[in-house]
């Protein structure tokens, strides 16, 4: 075989690519990311609305041609990349607005995609970003992407949505954090560190590891209180809800550590001393991640049966359809999603 | 006048640096700074334990000769530092130890050097670290150094405590936050967003920049709540507690914004929107700074009469006296204290 041609088994299962809101700049970073990286070209599945795409890369030199599919397989031609188009012969919507609309092709392309990785036919799942009002406007009852495929892959497996807990986990180059809770009040957000929810945010952050290849991943549990409460002088939860779980945790086997004081553990592990911080609150976590520079942020999803990752970015539509968005949190998100997945 | 000998003006008024707990690394950060930054000599007035520093300095090649003063002024020999010595013969206390002895030390130290800065008799202020237990052992009813220099302020100008609100201001390259509370449980951090507390902590920040030299200072004022509550839909601390601040520092002049969504207010103060960012908490604002490094934070107490900067770490017991312990951080404390203060 030529070594310039890709193995085919390399391609068998192809890596999916969802092209977000059409109004947004989804679909020319997307267009972008494939320019930018044409080794990406023969292993990829887009899948979306081809009109908005095509409109995103009229301009765009060295776009690989499109050829058209209607299943989760990657291009057989040389050179041009796969496309399963939702809402064919549906026009573009209007660049740079809310519609039910571009919603509803967003969230068609994230049920197709989410299907068939649910079949085991696409490797996983990179989604560019939705837009949560129109995606309301459209009908959909989930307010973005998480609910969304949380919903699918319980309905799959035949479990109530519950069954299927999952977690928020945001990456930067050199440090990675997995939350606990993440769109709550900051009130709600202490009220939901139990040691029911750290554990679970422990397992599966730990299975997602694990699957990605680290033997036995150092899982850094930080505190909700400055200093960690320093000993129950500022607040209770690390003696009654942390460290409990973080004590259950380790007999089941997992490689967690803490509960850390919360102002130095990223700093550590940015360092290198573990290789995730389990974070109590929203902005415990998201703070350091995107202060270590939001375009090369990586959202994943953890506890979905597969990979899915997303950039740390929404669609933007105050720049759409002028060139200007960076392709390179998507990149870096189709990097951990192949990084973390097998073909 | 030659060029080379030091401007008597600049060193009217010297800048005081306490040695901190002497049975940690104060003294020894101390003297190494002197050795790295010689320019500093003539124009500081050491205030500490003399023995303990000669302790430190007794292998370090390139430290300037001591000249002992009992008034605070700088030396006024070229080529040496002036050291106001607290407990004249007494035997320098062990290293890596808790003693009320070395608590003593450093509290005495503290208090001469504020009661001078007080007296307007040294520019600025600057403390090495001192331990918290070694200071609850000497008897002193404060736990830390800013609780101690509020309340030698408050007795100087014959007022309570209460008026004189501190507030902490943590600082790393590129970054500065102030805190509106410390060390206090998240629950607790939570009930003191209130108005008149945000609308304190921007005066007491707008006053030091305005001291420091900046017109007119950009005070971003950080949400609560992620997303800074998303219009209420997570918590309305931002709407009940937070703008009513924003607007009424507006009113008086101050360019306050927000509240901002607190996963990006940092990254965009680094990238020079804002001056400073008001943060709800400790961890708020500690996470941030710390990540940017913790080797080169500086610690200042805003609202005194007087500037006082420390550097970001404490006592390190675990490595008193072994030569490993950096100046980096005292010597940014020193830098801003001098950036802030009049000779």
């Amino acid at each position: 075989m030529s070594p310039t041609r890709p193995d085919p088994a390399a391609v068998s299962r192809p890596l999916a690519i969802t092209l977000g809101d059409p109004a947004g700049i989804g679909p020319e970073i997307v267009a972008r990311a494939l320019v930018l990286r044409p080794d990406l070209v023969p292993s990829v599945l887009l899948v979306g609305h081809a009109a908005s795409l095509v409109r995103a890369c009229r301009d765009l030199p060295g776009m690989p041609a499109i050829e058209r599919v209607e299943a989760p397989r990657a291009s057989g031609q040389p050179g041009q990349v796969a496309l399963w188009d939702i809402g064919a012969g549906v026009e573009p919507p209007a660049l740079g607005q809310v519609s039910a609309l571009a919603g509803r092709l967003a969230a068609d392309a994230v049920v197709t995609a989410a299907t068939a990785a649910l079949q085991g036919r696409v490797r996983a799942v990179v989604t560019a970003p939705l837009h949560k009002e129109a995606l309301a406007a459209a009908g959909v009852s989930h307010p973005g992407h998480t609910e969304l495929l949380q919903a699918l892959a319980a309905e799959h497996a035949g479990v109530p949505v519950t069954h299927v807990p999952v977690r928020m986990m945001l990456s930067a180059p050199g440090l990675a954090t997995v939350l606990v809770s993440i769109h709550v009040s900051l009130r709600a957000a202490i009220d939901a560190v139990t040691p029911d929810n750290v554990l679970q945010t422990l397992e599966i952050a730990h299975a997602h590891f694990r699957r990605a290849g680290v033997v036995a991943p150092r899982l850094a549990v930080a505190g909700l209180n400055p200093h960690a409460g320093e000993g129950g002088l500022f607040g209770r939860e690390e003696i009654e809800q942390i460290a409990p779980a973080v004590a259950a945790a380790r007999a089941a086997g997992i490689d967690a550590s803490g509960p850390h004081p919360p102002d130095t553990v990223f700093m550590r592990a940015r360092q290198g001393a573990f290789d995730a911080v389990i974070a109590m609150y929203h902005d415990q976590g998201l703070i350091p991640v995107k202060l270590l520079g939001v375009e090369h942020g990586v959202n994943t999803t953890l506890g979905l049966p597969f990979v899915r990752t997303s950039p740390d970015h929404g669609t933007a539509f105050d720049i759409a359809g002028r060139g200007l968005a960076s392709a390179d949190s998507l990149l870096a998100a189709i990097d951990a999603a192949l990084a973390t997945s097998r073909p």
